[in-house]
């Protein structure tokens, strides 16, 4: 490993602890090295404080002069709820920078650097830039793309079922791979679910991890607002509501979630909910990212539909069988193998006694 | 690792080399060594040619005089197509002996170990046992139980399908994965598949790799004789092939399937067949594995009785869906989730652009 490398993997590092909690920032993590020796470290951790590059530089102090530094994200180079981290580097000193990938933020997008430049600074770009863009994956999506992240989330035995013949799916899989679904959670803006996962579950969507963690934003597909205004989702003041009804549903009854302090409800224009639409009301609201949990409905239209960015599948060492039991895409499907939906598989890991399956979409853009 | 490992590791190897050639032998390897130097290196290859303790000797000549050997399985001490290899290590001078794991064979079960002994040689037993003995897994298994190894092999879409709407199964996984499946083919003494699947696909169900490999015997489960008598499995004279049927299958079919060379008929005395009768037939027959290859109520009824051992699971990348698309274990199946058959995932590994997961029953006894 290249000298450049091994900085700026810690600075990876930094920035991997904090993934989630950043939020509607990226994550970023810097190293400020001289003469051999790391003089300043920092990472971001919330909006609205110190970003990672003056931590860093406030650790270096005087020895910043003429020392190098290792930042996973270019410097942002606006006034935002901060001062500018491009002008904090070159205000310190700094003789060099190696940047591992440029900001997407179309405020940013190559300026950090030029400002850098300007000032004499020698600026290399690109070291370690894929592990770096993949820390902040559904930020870079986000902004390419001007729609959130989606990825589907579902837990299976290993002949693929969601559950057993009567119905139950309690704890098909282990602590180990529900405390990953929780990081998830963590990681996520936005958790979406159909209704009939609210009305037979009454679940909270909320993040439960030992150290704690950060709720997302809960979408509850309800064409016809049919979920109860006691639901957990509606009481529980845990984390923000929206709850996605069609044209037709019921005044009345979007008045009174709409009273709910926690709850706001967003009619379609369509009496059915089209998927497009739901993912631009979430572009508008700056949610960069969901994790759709199902049912078997809302995944199968998500895929039929091409709307996903990555699934993950948690697979139980259970086989089920039964044909009564569910899978999780049962709906529409296709006819022949050669028109299924094509997809790769990114990574395969055991996790505890269970399998974690991490695929993305076959398609020609990335992320 | 320790200089004992180091060798075993590279008579496991060579062991490795020969799985499912060495039918019904085990197949074994084995290292010489003297003086740090390694002086001879055997495997056993063929039913009927020398073992590998023979073929290391051999090329040790003289210097076996004091020298260590290691070996993989217990030298035998019966006089069989061969004589004994531990008379032979006795006759060579061989000073230690390393045994990787004891032979399950009646005929040997520790009285090799005890001629070397008695001659005054050194034995350890035990170095790198468990790699050893999953290298013969099938053969363990065969001698401790009686009954052969069970392995079900399926292949599926990441959304657990077998099948498209159409019925259309063809090509879910890729090149590598049906690369892998030959091999297992080749490592298995029997290939078992319902008569719906010669119906459907009249397949040869061969070993068909690019240097060649042997066929097992083929077994083809069909209750009343249905399948035709020139159905591929009946008529290429590639590999014999045993039709079990119900007790009430028609004895002029009988007749006719049994007056073709490569096939035979096992009528059962039930009009159902049962598996355990089959399995127990294959015992009889000394075949020691077998590699079912479904279809789905074969696969289902292998699962729901238990007469599993492994189950290899390969998953392509792609999403079928649909509600009359096929799943693997589809028939009987649990009500809840608590009751289902429990599993050990064994391994998961990324094969070409596929996914093959290895599971295990998780039952008190090993394999």
């Amino acid at each position: 490993m290249k000298d450049e490398q091994f900085y700026m993997q810690h600075a990876i590092e930094l920035a991997k602890l904090t993934i989630g909690q950043t939020r509607p920032n990226p994550s970023v993590g810097a190293v400020v090295v001289k003469n051999g020796v790391v003089i300043g470290t920092g990472t971001h951790m919330q909006p609205g404080k110190p970003h990672a590059e003056v931590y860093a530089l406030q650790q270096a102090g005087d020895q910043a002069q003429g020392a190098t530094m290792f930042v996973t994200l270019e410097p942002c180079s606006y006034y935002g709820k901060t001062p500018p981290c491009a002008k904090a580097i070159i205000d310190a000193g700094v003789d060099k920078v190696y940047v591992a990938t440029l900001d997407p933020n179309p405020k940013v997008a190559g300026t950090g650097v030029a400002w850098l430049r300007e000032a004499g600074i020698d600026v290399e770009v690109g070291v370690l830039e894929t592990e770096a863009q993949h820390i902040n994956q559904t930020f870079f999506h986000y902004m390419k793309h001007q729609k959130p992240f989606v990825t589907l989330k579902t837990a299976v035995s290993m002949d693929g079922k969601t559950s057993a013949n009567s119905g139950d799916s309690k704890w098909i899989t282990s602590d180990e791979a529900r405390h990953d679904v929780h990081t998830e959670r963590h990681r996520h803006d936005a958790i979406l679910v159909g209704s009939q996962t609210v009305l037979r579950d009454d679940p909270h969507l909320t993040t439960r991890l030992p150290h704690g963690g950060l709720n997302p934003t809960r979408i509850i597909l309800d064409t016809h607002l049919s979920i109860p205004l006691d639901a957990n989702v509606l009481t529980d003041e845990e984390a923000q509501t929206i709850i996605v009804c069609g044209q037709q549903a019921d005044v009345a009854n979007e008045k009174q979630i709409n009273a709910i302090e926690q709850a706001t409800v967003w009619r379609m224009e369509s009496e059915r909910i089209d998927l497009n639409d739901v993912l631009e009301h979430m572009t508008n609201a700056k949610l960069m990212s969901v994790y759709v949990e199902g049912g078997a409905t809302i995944h199968s239209e998500f895929i039929q539909h091409q709307l996903f960015d990555e699934i993950h599948l948690y697979m139980a060492p259970k086989l089920i069988g039964g044909e009564l039991s569910k899978v999780f895409y049962n709906q529409l499907g296709f006819d022949y193998v050669d028109d299924a939906v094509a997809i790769t598989f990114s990574s395969v890991d055991l996790i505890g006694p269970d399998i974690k399956i991490v695929a993305n979409p076959r398609r020609e853009e990335g992320a």
